[in-house]
């Protein structure tokens, strides 16, 4: 998707905060931050999308670093503190008995996942603040909500294609993935970044939280762009989404890289994400905090 | 003071904020933005203060949109709203027989006259609920307390000049302006912009505050810049500078501008303000989110 004129604070931002993860030499920061106000203007000009945005000055910072995975520390975090509460949820979307209902939990856990600061849960975690903090999520409903038309297109055999966003948030898409295959009897490929960029989940995370327990295939864009970059990512990548009748695409990284593009794709796409900015949001006709499932059919 | 890193981020993000308040023309605010973007590193590498780097975007918008004062709403909205809870906070003051404590007492007035985002008070404004909030935070210590220090230097008969900060913020400037002439029996300058610069007061604020009532003297720096500029400043300005006794400086841009020229000033300093980010913050060896009164005798 096109960048909003938001994007430019956002992406300096974003470019502090990993140079500080990566680095505590002001140097080294300072020239991170300088190069990122160099490029940005020409970006912006070029119409280049959020996702890459950000993925340039990660990269950005991994070059004048040194640092590959600045994230992570952050990431162990998440996971950690997202399995805390796996069985649980699952035991909640296991005994709900009307197919529809189990996905739409499993769905807006997801979204969960996606909108939970774990960073925040660091410090004197609470295992019972943290469930019942989610529960209390899960009651609410979604702003926009095509769960059934979802469910329209899905049934035993269907291959769905899912595209992961974050590390922590990858344990609540397991629940997805557990969903899909244990009630609607979907085979179900997950998809992670073929290596580190931001947060997003690598196949470290992936295996760290068994997510190939609840999936029938695990495999890596084959790229380490956040979002999907058609023209970087591997063969293999490409043969999946080809054979696949369905995406599940999570969180605004792989929206910003496939919203628009779903003629090329030729194939049903279902958004699910938190709506995290106005440049996004606005994209979608609804607030910023917003909860989204969105079905976009063949078109 | 010197800038620190996180100012970089910081002047994007308030001139995307300037520029969005100024106009709806997303070439206008575009501009704005690559050009900021592209005088930052220069005004980083010549240590400019913060206060000059978010004067200087401000400058930027009013150039290129023709607005001249795009937080205009915004200061009048503060200034009502902070006027509703104005004799509530003096009968406080005044029935404090103490008169350290009844100091302290429109200090910290003042402070959360700063640290209140008037903003989210213009939706469904509940004065009993702002009244008791400001009561919450009166019950809360200062994370530096040097109102004693502060007494010790005033009695009947000394010049005080105090340079306000924001609109809105100014009613509770008035407080103390009050205090020190009513309980102390000092003379009191107080010094608001000579022109509009973000949401800082000028004179139309104290003119419509009816700040003149509390204070001996009225008058402005002469300039519009954040905090003080002493290339830039009125020779009226100066003038008070020099025979005040002692100074008062509220707020970040204030305390930016004269930190570490206490020895030029040559006379007693009294710093009161909430450290609103890291930068200031760490200047004072405070947590951000800190409400201080740092007194600085003659150095």
């Amino acid at each position: 998707m096109k960048p909003g004129l938001l994007c430019i604070p956002c992406t300096v931002n974003a470019a502090f905060d990993m140079a500080s993860r990566a680095t505590d030499d002001p140097d080294k920061i300072k020239r991170i931050l300088f190069e990122v106000l160099n490029w940005l203007p020409k970006a912006i000009e070029e119409d280049t999308s959020p996702n890459i945005l950000h993925s340039h000055a990660f990269k950005i910072v991994q070059q004048l670093t040194g640092v590959k995975d600045p994230f992570r520390d952050l990431k162990k975090l998440s996971n950690d503190t997202a399995l805390t509460v796996y069985s649980d949820l699952w035991n909640m979307i296991e005994k709900t008995d009307d197919k529809t209902e189990a996905l739409r939990l499993s769905l807006k856990s997801s979204i969960i996942g996606n909108m939970i600061d774990f960073e925040v849960h660091g410090h004197r975690f609470s295992f019972e603040d943290f469930l019942s903090r989610i529960r209390s999520y899960l009651a609410e409903p979604l702003t926009i909500d095509d769960v059934g038309l979802l469910c329209e297109n899905i049934r035993e055999g269907v291959k769905v294609l899912y595209l992961t966003d974050n590390a922590g948030e990858i344990v609540f898409d397991k629940l997805v993935a557990k969903c899909l295959r244990e009630k609607w009897g979907c085979e179900v490929t997950m998809v992670v970044k073929g290596g580190p960029i931001l947060n997003d989940a690598t196949l470290e995370d992936a295996k760290y939280v068994k997510l190939d327990e609840a999936c029938s295939n695990l495999i890596t864009t084959g790229d380490d762009t956040i979002g999907v970059a058609m023209d970087r990512v591997s063969e293999e990548f490409k043969n999946e989404l080809n054979k696949a009748d369905i995406i599940i695409c999570k969180g605004q990284g792989n929206f910003e890289s496939l919203i628009g593009l779903e003629k090329n794709i030729g194939k049903p796409v279902c958004y699910v994400l938190r709506t995290k900015c106005e440049v996004v949001a606005k994209s979608l006709g609804v607030k910023p905090g917003s909860n989204v499932v969105k079905f976009i059919g063949k078109t």
